[in-house]
Formats: structure tokens, C-alpha cells, sequence
């Protein structure tokens, strides 16, 4: 089968060997498949993965041995695949199994393929409702919605979303969605922005910030992946409020610990999130993914797909199998 | 009246008015006062601040004209001042109080001198049981008891702190004496981490963790104020763990984000504590201060006194006025 791959240093496309059936299992044939930051960065080095990237698609059961029910039913999937025995995956949840792989990042070939495979409890049906090009947003999205597991956000809270890429555009809608909180998007690009503000996402540009929202915020979201969004997204904080950091940019930042400590400052990383929460928003149609596609490419066009979604101004970029 | 100041740049003893009475403060003469790291880094350029350094101290109330009953007694007291009238001054906290003084560090003369004044409400009576050479441990001790303000500890909970200075000590003894966790003092120094295991914490050399260490602890308090100490602590944290921020570390530091945001770690900043449980604990005993001063010098030798704090192996220096 066809597959975009990050091997020895190079993108590229090669035909590599369908995924075998494995017991817990199941091969699912990719419909459709979304470019991450993530994937990008794994080209830069990050993580050390080698191998088949991707880890946000949408897809069809082709087999699955010990739960023929799901065969041929279009499916989305959590991209953290956990041990089944440690105290972690017993609770179900392999988020942070420690022997976990991950789709496309960690151990496990990835999705910009015909095909992958995925253990069985890791796939969730997809509603009728929801079609290939807003389901293939299901982890994105989830990601976004995860920042509701690590902090407490109620009517009262105020929360500013920092960074107008494809990420922080998901994190204030699903935020928006999920609360009855005001939520603030700050970012560079005033057409990105109308994205947010068309569901009720108060927006601002960085550069015209009022005085006053210096220190203003209880809870902020990073979710620009530069240094400045950081910066900025520090001073924004309230004392005693929570700086959640979304973006896993590559390397060392600087970062001022005289304020954390002297403004009791909390930094909250969020990574993956559930993906029925995800579901649920798409379902009801509570969140915009389709105005963030910017292009769709065939997976034989991935290495220009991976070169195109690097580009400035660019959101999502998807590819088909 | 004598006072050790920071001005234009230079630390001298220099003669200065005595604090005027202001309404509801009280003025305190100095029994003793402790030189703090936060005041070494006041001379090098942090908090931007010029005037009488100093905001560990023990007194006895001089005069208190709208509470005389004050007037004889040996009192601690808590460094910020509020406004009075804010949200957070109303509900009995000032401190994060926008418009605070803080005793030498922000728009207030400090403790390194015959007379200081503090509003009345921030001042507290020193039982009798506590003699003033350990009642001047209970701000850098209520900050260490700060912690468990900011982070839940139980039974159950893995505790490290790293850094065996004298605010790594007192955290270690702190957590251990309010809480029922096993705690483990990190450092670098056998004949400091002598003084917590005596205390019943548990310690290691920095140089001699063992590698199944990495990722174990539940909580870990930074108390080292060095970037390597920063290091050493995030390594340390387990997933969804929390790092505590104790030090004021001047300047930026570098940090992995990647790491907090992949293994969802928090960072929390925790800054001054009440004093309430630190005298408590002081008067029960429960935690060896004595051991950590290492010479005491009168004021007038306030310059010297602080060249000695900076020297490698001091722990606290006193300084009586």
C-alpha cells in the first residue's frame, strides 16, 4: 500500500507492507486523513518517530477478528494505544500508559496510508450526521476539548485562547461550546478570527490588546506554539490564574519563573482528550471545523501536502488515501 | 535610627528616620531579622526595589495608636499590605492585593532596622514557648507551609523536594510535619540533608537518583532557584504530576514545553504563605530551624552579613539590630 513516510532524515512517498491483523485489533481502511502541527514537527526531529505519519483520520473497519460487528462501519480513532494491564489502562484510559504507542508519533505506524490498525477499544462509530470532512476533525477537536479535563472553567470564568492556527481556532470554539464562560481569541489574522467569531468568540488582535486585560484572565489558553504567543499569553494570567499550555512546540522557551511564583501562576499542560465530547460537538454542529480546511490533497501528493501546510496562513490540510 | 539599605545601585548602612505613625499600623522594634535569598537578588536588580531591605523579622510593637492593647508584645508579622478595600483585602487576603506594599521588596521600608511598620491586621503575638532565634523562621517557614496551599497532598502522595538550601529544608520539614506522606529531600550537601533526615524525611544525593526515580513523584517542590535544580524537578514529576515553583529565580529560565504538555504535567507557583501554621509549628517543635542558622551579625555589620548569605554552604544569617 501507499504511505507517507518519515524515514532516515526524509519525507517521502513509498509503498510499505498493509498492517497484519493483531490480536485486539483492527485494520481500518483510511478515508481520510488531517495534517497536525505534530506531523510537521516529527520532520523537524521531534518525538524521534520514523515511520508512517498521521495520527487524525477517518475510516472504514476492513477486519476486526474478535469484533466482526464493527466491520464496515465508518469509525474515528483515540491515537493512544495502551498496555491493557498497567493501573492506567485498567481505568481505561491509556492516555499516559507508560508502554503506550501512538498513532503516527510513538512506536505505531500512522495514518496517512491506505491503511492502519488500531486496537478495538480504541474506535469509536461515527453519527451519520457527521460526514468524512468534519469527522476527520474528531482529535483535533477532542485535543481542544481536553483543556475541560485540566481546568475548571464555569460562567464566571474568563478565559483568553491565544494563537489563530487551526489549533486555537478549535480550542475557543470547543471551550465556547462546552461553557457558558466569555471566551477572548487573540491572534494575528483578522479572517482566521471571523472563523471563531461567527460562534460567539469574542476575538482580538495581538497587537491592539487593551492595558487593562494585562493580568486580567483566570484561565488562558497557549495554543499559538511561538515564543511571543507564549510571552503574551503569560501576561495575560491573572495571579492565582492558569496558563494552559496546548501547543508542543519543539525545544526550550524561556519563561519568567519571578512571575510565575510571584503571581502563585499555575501552567497546566493538555494534551489528548476523549474523543466523545468531540463527537458530540460535531454531531450537533456546535463547532466550525469546515471553514479551517484549506486544501485537500491525494496521499501520492503528501510530501507537497506536508510542504504546503507549513505555509503561512495555511490551517488544514488534508489528505485522501 | 541604623538601616541596611539598597539605593542607586549600592547596599550600605546608612542613618534614616524612624517609621511615623500611620493610621492602623503599628511600629515594631526589630529583635532580630533573617537575610533571605530574595534579598540577596533585591541587590542584583530583582523586584526593583530601593529603600530598607529585609522581611523576616521577630519585634516587639513600640506603638499601635488605634490598638494599644499591642504595645510590649513580641509579634511576627505578614509581609503584604493591602489596599484595605479591594475584593481580595475584603475577603482577608491582600496577598495579591494589585495595589500591596511589601515589607522591603515592593513600597515599603524593611525589617533590616531598629524600627519598622506594618498594618496591625498583619501582625501576629509569638507564644512565649517560641524564643525569638527560631520565631524569625516563621515567613520562609509559613512560605514552605505555602505549599499545601496550592497543591493537595495526602497519604498516598510521592513528595520530592529538591534543593537543600535553607528554603529546600524548610520545605521538606514543613510537608512532612502537615502532612502523612513520605517525603525525599533532594541535594547536594550530606551535612544539609542531615538536618531533614533527623526530621524523619527521606534524602538522596542529586548525583545518585536512581534511574527508576524519573517520573515517579506525585508532587515535587522546586527549592533549588537554579536552572539545574529546574532540570533535575521536571525530570522527576510523574504524568499529570505537579512541579511546585518555590524560588524566586531571577530572569528567564528554559524549560521543555514539549515535556509538559506530552505528559501533562502542572507548574505551580506558590509564593508566601499565612503565618498561623508556621507558628504553630514553631510552637510544637515540629520542625528544627536552629539548625539552620549559621551565624548571626549585628546590623551594623549588615554589609557583611550579607556577603556572608551569599557565600556557598551558609544557611540563614541573622541580623540583630
Amino acid at each position: 500500500m501507499k504511505a507517507l513516510r518519515y524515514e532516515n532524515g526524509q519525507l517521502g512517498l513509498t509503498e510499505t507492507a498493509a498492517p497484519r491483523e493483531v490480536a485486539g485489533e483492527a485494520v481500518v481502511r483510511v478515508s481520510l486523513a488531517g495534517i497536525c502541527n505534530t506531523d510537521v514537527e516529527i520532520t523537524r526531529g521531534y518525538a524521534g518517530f520514523a515511520g508512517t505519519l498521521g495520527h487524525e483520520f477517518v475510516g472504514v473497519v476492513e477486519s476486526a477478528p474478535e469484533a466482526p460487528q464493527f466491520v464496515g462501519r465508518r469509525v474515528v480513532g483515540e491515537i493512544n494505544a495502551g498496555c491493557g494491564r498497567c493501573e492506567l489502562c485498567a481505568a481505561g484510559d491509556p492516555r499516559h500508559c507508560p508502554q503506550r504507542t501512538v498513532l503516527g508519533i510513538v512506536g505505531r505506524e500512522g495514518a496517512f496510508a491506505e491503511y492502519l490498525s488500531l486496537p478495538v477499544v480504541n474506535l469509536l462509530p461515527v453519527p451519520d450526521e457527521i460526514e468524512d470532512a468534519r469527522a476527520v476533525f474528531a482529535e483535533p477537536l477532542a485535543a481542544a476539548c481536553g483543556i475541560m479535563e485540566r481546568v475548571r472553567i464555569d460562567r464566571e470564568t474568563r478565559v483568553a485562547v491565544v494563537g489563530d492556527g487551526k489549533l486555537g481556532l478549535l480550542c475557543a470554539q470547543a471551550v465556547k461550546a462546552q461553557s457558558a464562560a466569555a471566551i477572548t481569541l487573540v491572534g494575528r489574522h483578522e479572517n482566521k478570527l471571523r472563523v471563531a467569531r461567527a460562534r460567539g468568540v469574542e476575538t482580538a488582535l495581538a497587537g491592539e490588546l487593551p492595558r487593562e486585560w494585562q493580568g486580567a484572565f483566570d484561565v488562558v489558553v497557549e495554543a499559538s506554539g511561538a515564543g511571543g504567543g507564549f510571552a503574551l499569553a503569560v501576561g495575560l494570567v491573572r495571579p492565582r490564574g492558569v496558563l494552559v499550555l496546548k501547543s508542543t512546540f519543539h525545544g526550550a522557551t524561556g519563561f519568567d519563573a519571578a512571575r510565575i511564583v510571584v503571581d502563585e501562576i499555575s501552567i497546566v499542560g493538555s494534551r489528548c482528550g476523549r474523543f466523545a465530547p468531540a463527537l458530540e460537538l460535531l454531531a450537533r454542529d456546535a463547532v466550525d471545523v469546515a471553514s479551517l480546511v484549506t486544501e485537500e490533497f491525494p496521499l501520492a501528493d503528501g510530501v507537497r501536502a506536508m510542504q504546503r501546510a507549513t505555509e503561512n496562513g495555511v490551517l488544514k490540510v488534508l489528505l485522501r488515501p
